[in-house]
């Protein structure tokens, strides 16, 4: 047994399928759960995905080896200085937030010296959200990018890296700065469509939709993900989104004006150009 | 035996499965094929979807009773004006395009007054094509649209019906320009917005696609898709999808205008706007 205590901050799904991870992989003796929603952390105990819940962040936190943080990211400032005091000597605090950059320093200079926080992004999310949607197997054979710094404890760095290991992800490590670029330009981005196509179809006409299909389907699935999580993602990577949607609106400036021109070598080139890119990386 | 011979003008992913299903239904006796390759079309006949083929699409169209035109759209009038002489009295020519509008009453205008045409749609696509990804089933639990004009022959429509629900399809009648315009919104569009996607992610740093997780890539899966038959789609109903892009775009910047404000409400309110139009439609 890893750990003897282990406190999930936010049991949606993927603070209860990390939950079920670790029980199931035996890394754990107890999880105690918190959250904003009494009935949910209760469904969650009865459903033996925690051992205990605590509706005060602070009190769940006591004495738990590791601390891992699953609210939306918008919520992690104010969460660590709640429960900051309440840290037990050595604990490790990590979190599934999406994004790490200029916010995993703040964290770090937010936890008192005797804590050591390694920040941590399971690339394993989902449209759906909560507990409903859990599951035990959710983290295998994805990967979870750890952003460690200079500041970074090498035993706790190990202890993390370890731990997702054994729920079956494959890690890697990468600067914060480096990750908010990354996924700036492979989520965040992409989510920022998904969501606006539904919109600008709303605007032509959502009867429209029924008679989508499965590419459509596909591309906008994303867009049935939590606006809560998502508002918190854009605003705090906002410094890398705001020219990334500036660029890709400047691609679609261009197409559209060989499309006015019925400019059709470009057309294609552009195309084929982004199909070569996309055949690239797999169809799964 | 619905069908003595049937015409499959482009033996690709469509014009294969199209053949593969209406073998496997009985509903027809002989298939030939047409198309640019003899090597595919040899493919074809060596594998039993095709019976015979003819480099002539005009040749290949004699005696056929039905002519199915499964080539990219921008072909179709060449095509027509190619084989027109060689129709049989009475024969039905049908299509696979993705785009009707002023392309069915050019096509309608084009073929002598012996032969009758009724436009179609199968919304069964794939970001594969080619005769290998082909499969009888393609059709089964699709839509289909169906879009007869004052002119069409009710026999013929009749006939096109029947036999698009014989493979199971659900068939849906459409004026042509009602279907441009749907058809712009949920998958012209999209298109696009997939190719340009990548071409943006390209120019941030292709090397972050490795770090992709499964929303990435089902949101550009469609940028697989072919860059000459995406060309023609698109080319063809620019008077639909320039003005949609238009609107996308707005959508877009007045997107990047509430982050960059870091106005939070009305990002959550977007993306709960989209959220509710898609959940509406089903995860598959």
């Amino acid at each position: 047994m890893k750990f003897d205590k282990v406190t999930v901050l936010g049991v949606g799904l993927i603070g209860a399928s990390f939950a079920l991870a670790i029980r199931k992989e035996g890394l754990c003796r107890h999880i105690a759960g918190t959250g904003r929603s009494e009935q949910n952390l209760a469904k969650a105990r009865d459903l033996g995905i925690i051992d205990s819940y605590n509706l005060d962040p602070s009190a769940s936190c006591i004495d738990s080896e590791l601390i891992f943080l699953s609210t939306p990211v918008g919520t992690f400032e104010d969460l660590i200085k709640k429960c900051s005091t309440s840290f037990r000597k050595g604990a490790i605090v990590t979190d599934a937030g999406s994004v790490k950059g200029s916010l995993v320093y703040k964290i770090e200079g937010l936890l008192p010296s005797h804590v050591r926080y390694i920040g941590g992004h399971p690339i394993a999310g989902s449209d759906r959200s909560g507990i409903d949607s859990s599951n035990a197997g959710l983290f295998r054979d994805a990967l979870c990018i750890i952003t460690p710094t200079e500041k970074s404890d090498a035993e706790a760095l190990q202890v993390v890296t370890d731990m997702w290991k054994s729920l079956g992800s494959k890690v890697l490590q990468m600067e914060p700065e480096t990750h908010d670029r990354v996924y700036g330009a492979v989520s965040h981005l992409p989510h920022v469509i998904a969501f606006m196509l539904m919109n600008t179809v709303h605007d032509i006409d959502p009867s429209y939709l029924e008679f989508s299909g499965q590419g459509f389907k596909d591309l906008t699935r994303i867009a049935s993900s939590s606006p809560e999580l998502w508002r918190d993602i854009c605003l705090l990577n906002k410094e890398n989104l705001v020219p990334m949607l500036s660029l890709f609106q400047k691609h679609l400036e261009l197409f559209r004006k060989y499309l006015n021109d019925s400019d059709s070598l470009s057309i294609e080139r552009e195309f084929a150009e982004a199909r070569k890119l996309r055949d690239g990386i797999g169809q799964n």
